[in-house]
Protein backbone atom coordinates (compact mmCIF):
# COMPACT_ATOMS: atom_id res chain seq x y z
CA UNK A 1 0.00 0.00 0.00
CA UNK A 2 3.03 2.29 0.54
CA UNK A 3 3.71 2.25 -3.15
CA UNK A 4 -0.58 3.55 -3.51
CA UNK A 5 0.17 6.20 -1.16
CA UNK A 6 3.49 7.51 -2.97
CA UNK A 7 2.09 7.19 -5.91
CA UNK A 8 -0.88 9.65 -4.89
CA UNK A 9 1.64 11.91 -3.31
CA UNK A 10 3.44 12.05 -6.87
CA UNK A 11 0.62 12.53 -8.90
CA UNK A 12 -0.34 15.35 -6.59
CA UNK A 13 3.24 16.85 -6.57
CA UNK A 14 3.19 16.62 -10.32
CA UNK A 15 -0.03 18.68 -10.74
CA UNK A 16 1.22 21.43 -8.18
CA UNK A 17 4.13 21.53 -10.34
CA UNK A 18 2.78 22.14 -13.31
CA UNK A 19 0.38 24.71 -11.90
CA UNK A 20 3.48 26.47 -10.51
CA UNK A 21 4.96 26.58 -13.84
CA UNK A 22 1.87 27.73 -15.37
CA UNK A 23 1.58 30.69 -13.28
CA UNK A 24 4.87 31.92 -13.47
CA UNK A 25 6.22 32.08 -17.01
CA UNK A 26 9.02 33.95 -17.45
CA UNK A 27 8.12 37.00 -18.62
CA UNK A 28 8.12 37.11 -22.86
CA UNK A 29 9.52 33.98 -23.19
CA UNK A 30 8.21 30.34 -23.91
CA UNK A 31 8.50 28.20 -21.02
CA UNK A 32 9.90 24.89 -21.59
CA UNK A 33 9.13 22.34 -19.17
CA UNK A 34 12.54 19.88 -18.59
CA UNK A 35 10.98 16.74 -18.41
CA UNK A 36 13.07 15.10 -15.62
CA UNK A 37 12.62 11.25 -15.28
CA UNK A 38 10.66 12.21 -12.02
CA UNK A 39 7.81 14.19 -14.05
CA UNK A 40 8.23 11.42 -16.66
CA UNK A 41 7.18 9.22 -13.98
CA UNK A 42 4.93 11.10 -12.22
CA UNK A 43 2.92 11.63 -15.33
CA UNK A 44 2.54 8.13 -15.93
CA UNK A 45 1.36 7.40 -12.81
CA UNK A 46 -0.82 9.95 -13.17
CA UNK A 47 -2.58 8.08 -16.32
CA UNK A 48 -2.66 4.53 -13.95
CA UNK A 49 -4.43 7.01 -11.32
CA UNK A 50 -6.81 7.67 -14.05
CA UNK A 51 -7.50 4.69 -15.42
CA UNK A 52 -8.10 2.79 -11.93
CA UNK A 53 -11.00 5.67 -11.44
CA UNK A 54 -12.45 5.14 -15.06
CA UNK A 55 -12.48 1.16 -14.27
CA UNK A 56 -13.87 1.36 -11.23
CA UNK A 57 -16.63 3.84 -12.42
CA UNK A 58 -17.22 0.65 -15.84
CA UNK A 59 -16.14 3.96 -18.25
CA UNK A 60 -14.37 1.29 -19.96
CA UNK A 61 -13.94 4.06 -22.91
CA UNK A 62 -12.32 6.52 -20.81
CA UNK A 63 -10.11 3.27 -19.02
CA UNK A 64 -9.01 2.93 -23.10
CA UNK A 65 -7.83 6.44 -22.79
CA UNK A 66 -4.60 5.56 -20.76
CA UNK A 67 -3.81 3.25 -24.10
CA UNK A 68 -2.55 4.16 -27.88
CA UNK A 69 -5.40 4.65 -30.40
CA UNK A 70 -4.05 2.43 -32.55
CA UNK A 71 -3.88 -0.39 -34.90
CA UNK A 72 -0.36 -1.20 -33.49
CA UNK A 73 -1.64 -1.82 -29.57
CA UNK A 74 -0.38 -5.04 -28.57
CA UNK A 75 -1.90 -6.58 -25.57
CA UNK A 76 -1.06 -10.52 -24.25
CA UNK A 77 -1.69 -13.00 -22.27
CA UNK A 78 -2.44 -16.82 -21.90
CA UNK A 79 -5.32 -16.11 -23.91
CA UNK A 80 -2.93 -15.05 -26.80
CA UNK A 81 -2.43 -11.94 -28.83
CA UNK A 82 -5.27 -9.18 -29.08
CA UNK A 83 -3.82 -6.15 -31.59
CA UNK A 84 -5.76 -2.85 -31.91
CA UNK A 85 -6.83 -0.41 -29.50
CA UNK A 86 -10.91 -0.62 -30.70
CA UNK A 87 -10.57 -4.60 -30.74
CA UNK A 88 -8.84 -4.61 -26.76
CA UNK A 89 -11.96 -1.87 -26.12
CA UNK A 90 -14.36 -4.80 -27.73
CA UNK A 91 -13.10 -7.50 -25.08
CA UNK A 92 -13.21 -5.50 -22.20
CA UNK A 93 -16.81 -4.55 -23.21
CA UNK A 94 -17.44 -8.04 -23.17
CA UNK A 95 -16.17 -9.38 -20.39
CA UNK A 96 -16.98 -6.60 -18.46
CA UNK A 97 -20.36 -5.21 -18.89
CA UNK A 98 -21.45 -4.00 -15.94
CA UNK A 99 -20.25 -2.34 -12.67
CA UNK A 100 -20.75 -5.31 -10.69
CA UNK A 101 -18.54 -7.37 -12.93
CA UNK A 102 -15.95 -4.47 -13.69
CA UNK A 103 -15.59 -3.83 -9.66
CA UNK A 104 -12.77 -1.21 -7.91
CA UNK A 105 -10.08 -1.60 -9.41
CA UNK A 106 -6.52 -1.31 -7.83
CA UNK A 107 -3.04 -0.81 -9.19
CA UNK A 108 0.30 -1.81 -7.38
CA UNK A 109 3.44 0.00 -8.91
CA UNK A 110 6.89 -2.35 -8.04
CA UNK A 111 9.04 -0.81 -10.48
CA UNK A 112 8.76 1.61 -13.32
CA UNK A 113 12.21 2.29 -15.31
CA UNK A 114 12.94 4.43 -18.05
CA UNK A 115 13.58 1.89 -21.68
CA UNK A 116 14.75 5.26 -23.88
CA UNK A 117 14.05 9.02 -23.88
CA UNK A 118 10.40 8.38 -24.46
CA UNK A 119 9.77 4.81 -22.98
CA UNK A 120 9.46 3.56 -19.71
CA UNK A 121 8.09 0.15 -18.45
CA UNK A 122 5.90 -0.73 -15.50
CA UNK A 123 5.81 -3.60 -13.42
CA UNK A 124 2.80 -4.28 -11.26
CA UNK A 125 -0.34 -6.13 -9.61
CA UNK A 126 -3.85 -5.31 -10.39
CA UNK A 127 -6.34 -6.28 -7.89
CA UNK A 128 -10.31 -6.22 -8.33
CA UNK A 129 -12.27 -5.62 -5.80
CA UNK A 130 -15.99 -7.48 -6.63
CA UNK A 131 -19.08 -8.77 -5.43
CA UNK A 132 -18.95 -11.56 -7.37
CA UNK A 133 -15.48 -12.39 -6.68
CA UNK A 134 -11.80 -10.67 -6.34
CA UNK A 135 -9.53 -11.13 -9.42
CA UNK A 136 -6.37 -10.14 -9.34
CA UNK A 137 -2.65 -10.55 -11.55
CA UNK A 138 0.48 -9.17 -12.44
CA UNK A 139 1.52 -6.90 -15.65
CA UNK A 140 4.22 -5.45 -17.27
CA UNK A 141 3.09 -2.22 -19.61
CA UNK A 142 5.32 -0.26 -21.64
CA UNK A 143 4.48 3.79 -21.94
CA UNK A 144 6.03 5.99 -24.98
CA UNK A 145 5.47 9.67 -24.95
CA UNK A 146 3.48 10.00 -28.28
CA UNK A 147 2.45 13.85 -29.33
CA UNK A 148 3.42 14.72 -25.56
CA UNK A 149 0.86 12.32 -23.46
CA UNK A 150 1.82 9.04 -22.16
CA UNK A 151 0.07 5.94 -23.89
CA UNK A 152 0.52 2.55 -23.29
CA UNK A 153 1.54 0.80 -26.16
CA UNK A 154 2.00 -2.83 -25.15
CA UNK A 155 0.27 -5.02 -22.10
CA UNK A 156 1.18 -8.14 -20.63
CA UNK A 157 -1.53 -9.07 -18.13
CA UNK A 158 -1.45 -12.57 -16.26
CA UNK A 159 -4.55 -13.62 -13.64
CA UNK B 1 5.59 -23.78 -35.72
CA UNK B 2 5.46 -20.81 -38.90
CA UNK B 3 7.36 -18.61 -36.71
CA UNK B 4 10.22 -20.82 -35.19
CA UNK B 5 10.99 -21.58 -38.83
CA UNK B 6 10.81 -18.06 -40.23
CA UNK B 7 13.20 -17.06 -37.31
CA UNK B 8 15.64 -19.96 -38.14
CA UNK B 9 15.43 -18.39 -41.67
CA UNK B 10 15.36 -14.72 -40.39
CA UNK B 11 18.27 -15.53 -38.37
CA UNK B 12 20.62 -17.35 -41.32
CA UNK B 13 19.83 -14.34 -43.47
CA UNK B 14 20.64 -12.01 -40.87
CA UNK B 15 23.95 -14.32 -40.66
CA UNK B 16 24.22 -14.49 -44.36
CA UNK B 17 24.01 -10.93 -44.25
CA UNK B 18 27.18 -10.05 -42.43
CA UNK B 19 29.21 -12.70 -43.96
CA UNK B 20 28.32 -10.56 -46.84
CA UNK B 21 29.35 -7.15 -45.22
CA UNK B 22 32.29 -8.59 -43.81
CA UNK B 23 33.78 -10.14 -47.42
CA UNK B 24 32.71 -7.11 -49.25
CA UNK B 25 34.47 -3.73 -47.81
CA UNK B 26 34.43 -1.05 -50.01
CA UNK B 27 38.12 -0.35 -50.24
CA UNK B 28 39.11 2.31 -47.99
CA UNK B 29 36.00 3.48 -46.42
CA UNK B 30 34.50 2.26 -43.15
CA UNK B 31 31.49 0.41 -43.91
CA UNK B 32 28.49 1.37 -42.47
CA UNK B 33 25.65 -1.12 -41.76
CA UNK B 34 22.58 0.88 -41.62
CA UNK B 35 20.11 -0.73 -38.86
CA UNK B 36 17.14 -1.45 -40.72
CA UNK B 37 13.59 -2.44 -38.70
CA UNK B 38 14.25 -5.99 -40.68
CA UNK B 39 18.02 -6.00 -39.38
CA UNK B 40 17.19 -5.40 -35.94
CA UNK B 41 14.52 -8.01 -36.00
CA UNK B 42 16.76 -10.77 -36.67
CA UNK B 43 19.50 -9.44 -34.16
CA UNK B 44 16.79 -9.90 -31.94
CA UNK B 45 15.43 -13.18 -33.11
CA UNK B 46 19.23 -14.47 -33.19
CA UNK B 47 19.76 -13.61 -29.60
CA UNK B 48 16.80 -15.41 -28.43
CA UNK B 49 17.86 -18.64 -31.02
CA UNK B 50 21.19 -18.90 -29.10
CA UNK B 51 19.55 -18.36 -25.90
CA UNK B 52 17.51 -22.21 -26.74
CA UNK B 53 20.90 -23.08 -27.68
CA UNK B 54 22.43 -22.19 -24.44
CA UNK B 55 19.68 -23.23 -22.07
CA UNK B 56 18.98 -26.23 -23.89
CA UNK B 57 22.90 -27.36 -23.00
CA UNK B 58 21.71 -26.38 -19.31
CA UNK B 59 24.48 -23.51 -20.06
CA UNK B 60 22.76 -20.79 -18.11
CA UNK B 61 25.43 -18.03 -17.86
CA UNK B 62 25.46 -18.89 -21.84
CA UNK B 63 21.62 -18.31 -21.60
CA UNK B 64 22.34 -15.05 -19.84
CA UNK B 65 24.68 -13.51 -22.06
CA UNK B 66 20.56 -12.33 -23.67
CA UNK B 67 20.47 -10.24 -20.98
CA UNK B 68 21.79 -6.87 -19.60
CA UNK B 69 24.73 -7.56 -17.08
CA UNK B 70 23.74 -4.94 -14.94
CA UNK B 71 21.75 -4.58 -11.35
CA UNK B 72 19.15 -2.38 -13.49
CA UNK B 73 17.75 -5.65 -15.12
CA UNK B 74 14.51 -6.30 -14.12
CA UNK B 75 13.23 -10.16 -13.97
CA UNK B 76 9.24 -10.55 -13.36
CA UNK B 77 6.38 -12.66 -12.73
CA UNK B 78 3.56 -13.94 -10.29
CA UNK B 79 6.72 -15.01 -7.81
CA UNK B 80 7.22 -11.39 -7.36
CA UNK B 81 10.06 -8.84 -8.70
CA UNK B 82 14.03 -10.12 -9.03
CA UNK B 83 17.03 -7.22 -9.73
CA UNK B 84 20.23 -7.73 -11.48
CA UNK B 85 21.94 -9.59 -13.48
CA UNK B 86 23.98 -12.07 -11.21
CA UNK B 87 20.49 -12.61 -8.79
CA UNK B 88 18.96 -13.61 -11.77
CA UNK B 89 21.15 -15.96 -12.46
CA UNK B 90 21.67 -17.33 -9.04
CA UNK B 91 17.88 -17.83 -9.34
CA UNK B 92 17.93 -19.75 -12.32
CA UNK B 93 20.71 -22.44 -11.27
CA UNK B 94 18.75 -23.16 -7.71
CA UNK B 95 15.68 -23.98 -10.51
CA UNK B 96 17.46 -25.71 -12.77
CA UNK B 97 20.83 -27.25 -11.81
CA UNK B 98 21.14 -29.96 -14.20
CA UNK B 99 20.11 -30.48 -17.56
CA UNK B 100 17.24 -33.14 -16.38
CA UNK B 101 15.73 -29.75 -14.91
CA UNK B 102 16.43 -27.04 -17.84
CA UNK B 103 15.33 -29.90 -20.54
CA UNK B 104 14.95 -28.35 -24.22
CA UNK B 105 13.75 -25.13 -24.35
CA UNK B 106 11.58 -23.59 -27.42
CA UNK B 107 10.54 -19.83 -27.87
CA UNK B 108 7.84 -19.00 -30.02
CA UNK B 109 7.75 -15.67 -30.93
CA UNK B 110 3.99 -13.93 -31.71
CA UNK B 111 4.53 -10.23 -31.85
CA UNK B 112 7.80 -8.22 -32.33
CA UNK B 113 7.53 -3.75 -32.27
CA UNK B 114 10.14 -0.84 -32.11
CA UNK B 115 8.89 0.79 -29.20
CA UNK B 116 12.08 3.49 -29.88
CA UNK B 117 15.60 3.59 -32.45
CA UNK B 118 17.15 1.33 -29.79
CA UNK B 119 14.52 -0.91 -28.30
CA UNK B 120 12.05 -3.25 -29.26
CA UNK B 121 9.46 -5.39 -27.09
CA UNK B 122 8.89 -9.52 -28.12
CA UNK B 123 5.61 -11.10 -26.70
CA UNK B 124 5.89 -14.89 -26.55
CA UNK B 125 5.66 -18.57 -25.61
CA UNK B 126 8.22 -20.51 -23.96
CA UNK B 127 8.37 -24.57 -23.83
CA UNK B 128 10.86 -26.89 -22.17
CA UNK B 129 10.53 -30.45 -22.54
CA UNK B 130 12.04 -32.33 -19.93
CA UNK B 131 11.54 -35.75 -18.46
CA UNK B 132 10.82 -34.92 -15.59
CA UNK B 133 7.63 -32.98 -16.84
CA UNK B 134 6.87 -30.23 -19.86
CA UNK B 135 6.71 -26.76 -18.52
CA UNK B 136 5.50 -23.75 -20.60
CA UNK B 137 4.26 -19.77 -20.57
CA UNK B 138 4.10 -17.01 -21.86
CA UNK B 139 6.79 -13.68 -21.59
CA UNK B 140 6.62 -10.22 -22.76
CA UNK B 141 10.57 -8.82 -22.91
CA UNK B 142 11.90 -5.53 -23.74
CA UNK B 143 15.34 -5.62 -25.78
CA UNK B 144 17.59 -2.48 -26.19
CA UNK B 145 20.70 -1.74 -27.98
CA UNK B 146 23.74 -1.45 -25.71
CA UNK B 147 27.47 -0.85 -27.58
CA UNK B 148 25.45 -2.59 -30.49
CA UNK B 149 24.67 -5.39 -28.96
CA UNK B 150 21.06 -6.48 -28.35
CA UNK B 151 19.91 -7.24 -24.77
CA UNK B 152 17.08 -8.44 -22.36
CA UNK B 153 16.55 -5.07 -19.91
CA UNK B 154 12.98 -6.99 -18.75
CA UNK B 155 11.36 -9.76 -18.46
CA UNK B 156 8.06 -10.95 -17.04
CA UNK B 157 7.14 -14.47 -17.85
CA UNK B 158 4.13 -16.29 -16.28
CA UNK B 159 4.17 -20.20 -16.46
Amino acid sequence: MKIVYSLIIIASLWSCNEKMIDKNPAPGKKVQVQNTDTQDKAAILKVMKDQEIAWSNNDLEGFMQGYIKSDSLAFYGKSGLTKGWQQTLDNYKKGYPTKQHSGTLTFIVNDISKIEANSYWVMGEYFLSREVGDAKGVFLIIFKKIDGAWKIVADMSCG
